[in-house]
């Protein structure tokens, strides 16, 4: 997508000598837009430990380049495990990590040591360019929701969606998953203003979200988490698109805390609620989503503290909290099937149920 | 309620001197509590202006002691209605502070000038005495249903309570609302935990409510607005109580933005839900309170950034969001009274519903 009106991936091999892994540093944003340039196996874990690059998809990306630059140093065969289970490691529960780290061993154990550095770049590359066409998938069958309602819609009216926390092209190569449909729409002229959650407690809407629309030039205004279902009473959102963490094979949909009650309030209002999913997201061993699925329980001080950036320019976290107030931090919630009015997936939309998924994804077997 | 085990009201004739008002700035809550000693009419004005006080019933009643203080230097009929205006004028869509400047001059005006400083201070002292009164009545009715969930509870279990805002006992002169019963079964010897929402953007659950909570000894934890709906999905959630601006006549409930939302994930969780008011909170020239109640749009900047305290101690605000981006603030919503349990008042708990405030308050004619 596009920053001021030049095209990025939110990694990129540098062109001006063909190996260093360029990446915009998320822990900046929105308030700088600071390019690292990695240049090493090491710098590359400190990048996704430190949550530098974020959002599943992207980490898998940037972790295949991480194992390529390994091999530049050294590319024989305990060199190259060690160096993939160093980045395998950075963040243990990110299934794309490990899933991209897998599919470079396979790829590089059977070749020579000097032919190794080649293919890593070549199969990274294919990686990127996977996952970019997977979203590219997800944004055309989602962008045809959005022409449904133009269509219905009154003539001229704005179509007003709402999204949770980020799903958009800095958490995968480019596009994103949530907002692909989104920028689809307004590339293709279509009127489209996105109301942002700022998503506390790590203000993934606010900070992400809002910076990476803006920048593309999409019309969207921020909203406190609270503020959703108000808009939905009033007539002001047509459709919700979010994205997930995990997505259980009978529909019910793990995404960042707080999508549950936005699903809730779209039912109420006859709001659409949609979730766009890569298949890889698909935990077909999981049947009910809210029964099974662990929600992770992270920090007290991400809720009893926020960041953001001082008047002089400094970023600066501050405490909301009486210092002796204890605070839970569950990080996601689990959308039960039936509040999802449907999946979009780079197959195709479906219903949010077994037989929804079964008839895009026939050759899965559910338990 | 009491801080550090010390008895407060959260306004106070200063004991040695009789007529100076006492008032915690609740601006620096709640990293510190300080008392401000307000000895004129413009500073009461400023206290409310700057929301030093805050909270319908508390910004009534030290209105009326602004009355007071401002007769001490002149109670000539001029002076008098000069300065109620003035203090009239300080939060102009605050329904208890015109009520009580009108129920002042109605007592002061037909005295004699030398007679209006003591009856002053004394029907602001009534004033305050009925306020605690209808809190500690709203409190008793609400008691009895925890003590009623504490019945079917398992023995020796934790009752747990959700609220969101704050209407506790400093939006009051003592007890709060939906706080009261709460504190009174905590009293009581009942094992009662809340869970407090932090009702960005203002933050006033992470502030205020966890603040008094904290300083009377009441165990609570601080959520995200995010968080509550997980909560109730997994049984962690017995009740919610929240106050109220606004109920219409036929039982809908304006507060604080994001309340319909936990009010749809306690119906989805069978959890109950109860809103806690004084009868002048009920609006009786309104029926449907979706359409008819208007809902404030307060400054972006609320929204764009989060006030706190340093790790040096300073209190800063931050900026959340890119600077380009725009935000929105609807700062109340209403709940449709089909989601609200039921209402307790001063007089008793009813259904939120025309019948159900008509049984009560027969005397009133709704529309």
């Amino acid at each position: 997508m596009k920053i001021n009106g030049v095209q990025y991936r939110s990694v990129q091999v540098d062109p001006d000598d063909n190996w260093t892994i360029l990446i915009f540093d998320q822990t900046r944003l929105p308030f700088s837009l600071n390019v690292l340039r990695l240049t090493g196996c090491v710098q590359v874990a400190h990048a996704i430990t430190s949550m530098q690059v974020r959002g599943a998809p992207l980490i898998g990306a940037v972790a295949a380049y991480g194992l390529a630059l390994a091999l530049r140093v050294d590319a024989g065969d305990d060199a190259m495990e060690r160096d993939a289970a160093t980045l395998a490691a950075t963040r243990p529960t990110a299934i794309n990590l490990r899933w991209a780290i897998d599919r470079m061993l396979a790829k590089l154990r059977p070749l020579k040591p000097e032919d190794r550095v080649a293919a890593a770049y070549a199969e990274a590359a294919l990686i990127c360019d996977e996952d970019v066409a997977q979203n590219e998938a997800i944004g055309r069958h989602g962008f045809s929701l959005i022409r449904d309602i133009a269509k219905t819609n009154d003539k001229n009216r704005r179509i007003n969606i709402l999204t949770h926390c980020n799903a958009g092209w800095i958490a995968t190569v480019d596009w994103g998953t949530a907002l692909a449909p989104i920028y689809m729409a307004h590339d293709a002229g279509y009127d489209v203003h996105v109301w942002v959650d700022e998503t506390r407690p790590r203000n993934q809407g606010a900070a992400l979200t809002a910076w990476e629309l803006g920048s593309h030039g999409v019309p969207h205004t921020v909203i406190t988490d609270n503020a959703g279902g108000h808009l939905m009473q009033h007539g002001m959102v047509d459709l919700v698109i979010v994205g997930t963490d995990r997505v259980a094979a009978q529909g019910d949909v793990a995404n960042k805390i707080g999508t549950y009650l936005k699903a809730l309030a779209a039912q109420d209002n006859k709001v659409p609620f949609w979730v766009a999913l890569p298949s890889t997201t698909i935990d077909w061993t999981v049947m009910d989503g809210i029964r099974e699925i662990p929600i992770e329980e992270r920090a007290a001080s991400e809720v009893t503290g926020v960041t953001g950036q001082t008047k002089d320019g400094r970023i600066e976290t501050v405490r909301i909290t009486p210092h002796d107030s204890a605070a839970a931090n569950p990080a996601f919630d689990v959308t039960p099937a039936r509040l999802v009015t449907g999946l979009i997936t780079e197959r195709g939309r479906c219903a949010a149920s077994a037989a929804g998924l079964h008839s895009l994804f026939p050759e899965r077997q559910s338990q």
